[in-house]
């Protein structure tokens, strides 16, 4: 049965305190809207439809970005969840199958979740996802007559007897399409709030001696972000999750507490990654692979064997084959380092290739930028660098090539050749001295005055 | 009613095990004894006396630098809470109003209380501030006949019944300032330490017909420093408070607990500070600005859009317009950066004007110092800075212009000029692989050896 | 009465999820088994013997390289802890005293523990560590018969009653050593897994009217590693216990959570330890040091007054004089710096001495490798190192000898002198615009097509 996911993100957010749409907010370095659209995506959808409100052009643009496919449409007025869903009918339109509402605030729903509720629907004309909350005080609740849900009650419309029940509605529902839409045709705004509630659904499908069931996940998948310490709180637990199965997949973390993954990271069995260290988007670190302190990696590579930091900086488009040593104070984008190859100190490698063996001094930069075009630096294998060597881009270093320390180095340099560009040193005897006392005098003569 | 406040400052702290006064302990960046007289001036006080005892002389240093207009007083020998108020008494000769007795030591209490013990000043000669303790084994109870403080009962004085209250007392004390010298005057120290117990106030006021009545804050405001840990759990205790704040204020935290700010932080809505950032004093970061992970701040302004790190340091006098760039292991000191400038790599700028959309290549110095003096760089608008740029100050780029990469520059470079100084690159075919070859025939020789 | 101890180190740790054996990964950067073998030193064993077992030889190697004094074993089929045990008979033939069995993976067990067992010695034959387990589900239990362990219970062949205690054994046992390889010689593998188990021998020395005893520690000493998280919560476990006593010391820890300490770090009274500072081995930090937050140190020694980072390096070989000033992306190696100099920004110092109150520049490199050999620079007293100087190793500045920032400098350097190598300033009036000019046109030329 082909599926369509109808994705809310219309909602303000006013307790966000922001200027930015409440699902653009990220978690792990993907907004919140990202983690409820992967998690949908697990269903392999036919369809995909965003309903956007507040902020609806960036949403839209961010929508777009992270899946192309998806229909945006948008809610001009926001006359509550039932209304929300029904913007998405047009989008719909010829579609034959289940549809499936999501929230562009929940981020942590699990693709397991999601697929019980579709198989839940062989049973069910209307299948809602519930969970056992700890604390429900504000939740609608489920009441249950036996394996069929027989109704939502919000609760302030809740008997005590209906209060003293823990299982509780999460928004999420699933059910035909066609039979979706024509319920919420018939929903009502004749309410305290003026708004259309999807919640009223189940009772309309029962009314019409439809069977509604419920599916139970963990609470902690249906938290929804609503303030800045929810944020927090949603950031914390993706990242207690992540550190947890990096530990089960045999990584060591040394201290598990203070290392952020992002929505992606993937790390090998046997890597270490000592405390402080910050995986952005777009990392893939090989096994046996040592990541030390406070070191900052986005889309990047580490192969086997190599060591990076304590204080490197790993960016878009850096692979490190195997055995490569980056050191401290180093930045390397854009560059392809090849095995055994070591950056170790204090240097910037930006759009280049560096060959295998090659070693790269200290304060080495790769001037890149001319201020409107970027150019490519090639390094040799066994190429030696020397210490602060400026490598003004486009230029080829060769293979077994050197160059010495504090040169500048604007044209090519043959495979063996040594390069140069540096003023013969000088010596003045006795004139630091002279300078020096001519400073101090001076200031004991300010000072004096 | 004017007022005065009397801050006890003389305590020795021997659980600290340090050489340094208790006082002059750091949380968030200031002493103590800076956290104490700041809840204090919230009584906007007329005069405010600081009395201090173990490392006088450092601590009066200290509190004339926190305030310049306090009275410091010392006592020097250490005979008792009592006897240390009463040294506050020369200082205070003339004044006619309130005096309130705050502890150097006791950071947290909240400028709230303190007017609420004002407040109640109107109904009572002497006002306590209790707290209902969690664990109140060893304080001093307070003892209340309906709204009125009967008495204060010292644990090991108290029956089985006082051992059960659990309103404690804080030391915190509101008096008529004549009133409370008088009372002072009459303590005795006719107990097992020898000393004059200011607690013992409160009795002595009953005595005389007088009213005392208590004013119950919360536990944590409480909270003194008596060792390392204590010290600890107060900074923790303060950043927890810092953390919650910024996310109410629409400030996203990706991880609030790795963040640490300093006693004036200001953080503008929407702002983005990411996991492991520094605050020390003096910041202030506007709306919408990102500060990335690992960067330290203290003294500096960055404004709306510029984005700062990560391994970002900037120190005091640092001052981003908007959208200024700030990269990775770059240092920014005493330096105005203006609108749409980049930082991006390794570089230090200190005691420098950078110009608007200037671009500052990895590796520039501002050749600040000269042994003895500091000089000013100034670079203009649009200027671009070749890579390893010296800039030896005072020197001045001019807009629109351009320094080669490796250029050390000590004379002004004009409006829209190319300015460089190195060396012509050399090319010394196959010298290279001789050079090795040599060096790794000595070293095949040494191991031969 | 001398002791030898047997340090079990076979095992597999299969749930590790490593090619690594389970003894060797580390917590406070040592391996498990060299935390176990320090445990065992408070006794000053005559004699220690290693079990190895999985990775037989990578443990061997590690294990000579902790204590080349150890005898190494090694058991080639896996048969038990008893059969473990037996393997060390050879290598303690002609032994005579006390022999205590120790585990690998267990780091924690306190020397007053093991005192405490062998002072036990004096009453027992056979002396076993229990522990008060919190939650003792799967544990053998003792059961003592008064101040005699009259046997131990595996879980699974207890009674209701037995499964009731809590007393629980760790496995560490101490026995005269004749008579514990008598004992294990009479131990039987006639159970489900078919093994040899070392606490058998408690039932067989009580079957020959020889008396056993127990002591008893805390249940955080026998915590014992068997998973990646087991080792996260074991360097847990081992930083809070060092951030306590460094508290207690009279250390400031501003954020104690964020301080990761090396088994061996030493730090003085009134040290100030900021936020985010990470100590691998070897590292000694004076009274009154500040250690900067995100600062790494390893193998180094940090003198009084002395200020390091924020972002500074410190490994090995760097010694810090009094009131050494090393500030951000700076790294030191190999590197002693005599007091009140300074290297206050973005260099790198190896195989150097740095003179008393010598000032090294932004940028500056010692030049220490020319590809094979490591070469060593001398900076003398008051020397003045320009910013950006190459240092090229061998190579010496003299006292009060300065160097022009941009330098390269190659040959030594006499007291007093100024060296300087580097080029003439050049203006290209215009030059810069025209540049520019010409790039974007360039660029628009490309967009355009």
């Amino acid at each position: 049965m082909p599926t369509a996911l109808i994705l809310l993100a219309a909602g303000q957010g006013s307790r966000m305190m922001s200027d930015r749409a409440k699902v653009l907010h990220e978690v792990a370095g993907a907004p919140l809207l990202a983690h409820a659209m992967a998690a949908g995506r697990a269903l392999d959808p036919a369809l995909t439809v965003v309903v956007t409100g507040h902020q609806a052009e960036a949403v839209r643009v961010a929508a777009l970005d992270i899946d192309p496919e998806v229909a945006v449409v948008e809610q001009t007025e926001q006359l509550g969840t039932g209304h929300a869903v029904a913007q998405a009918r047009p989008a719909l339109d010829g579609f034959s199958g289940d549809a499936i509402v999501l929230y562009g605030d929940t981020p942590f729903i699990r693709p397991e979740t999601l697929e019980a509720m579709m198989a839940a629907r062989a049973d069910h004309a209307v299948v809602v996802l519930g969970f056992h909350a700890a604390d429900p005080k504000h939740y609608g609740r489920l009441v249950m007559a036996g394996e069929t849900l027989d109704r939502i009650v919000e609760y302030k419309d809740a008997t005590e007897a209906e209060r003293a029940l823990t299982l509780c509605n999460s928004g999420v529902i699933a059910a035909d399409c066609a039979t979706l839409f024509e319920l919420i045709g018939a929903l009502s705004n004749d309410n305290a709030a003026g708004e259309y509630y999807l919640t009223d659904v189940v009772g309309l499908a029962r009314a019409r001696g439809l069977s509604a069931g419920v599916v139970i996940c963990d609470e902690a998948e249906t938290l929804g972000v609503n303030s800045r310490a929810d944020l927090a709180a949603a950031e914390a637990a993706f990242q207690a999750r992540a550190r947890a199965e990096a530990l089960e997949n045999g990584v060591t973390l040394t201290a598990p507490e203070t290392v952020f993954f992002a929505f992606d990271t993937v790390i090998g069995r046997d890597a270490v990654i000592e405390p402080n260290v910050i995986f952005g988007p777009d990392v893939t670190v090989e096994s046996g692979a040592r990541i030390r302190a406070f070191s900052h990696l986005e889309g990047c590579h580490v192969s086997r064997g190599a060591v990076v930091g304590p204080f490197a900086r790993l960016r878009t488009g850096a692979e490190l084959a195997e055995d490569v040593r980056v050191g401290n104070f180093v930045e390397i984008k854009n560059a392809q380092v090849a095995e055994g190859a070591k950056v170790n100190h204090l240097s910037y490698i930006g759009d280049a290739t560096v060959g295998e063996h090659a070693n790269i001094g200290a304060g080495t930069v790769t001037c890149n930028y001319d201020g409107v075009f970027k150019h490519r630096t090639e390094i040799g294998a066994h190429a030696f660098i020397g210490s602060d060597t400026m490598l003004v881009a486009p230029v080829r270093i060769g293979a077994h090539a050197m160059t010495a320390s504090g040169s500048v180095i604007t044209t090519n340099v043959p495979d063996d050749a040594l390069a140069l560009g540096r003023a013969r040193q000088e010596v003045k005897p006795g004139l630091a001295r002279r300078l020096m006392d001519r400073l101090r005098a001076e200031k004991a003569k300010r000072k004096g005055h």
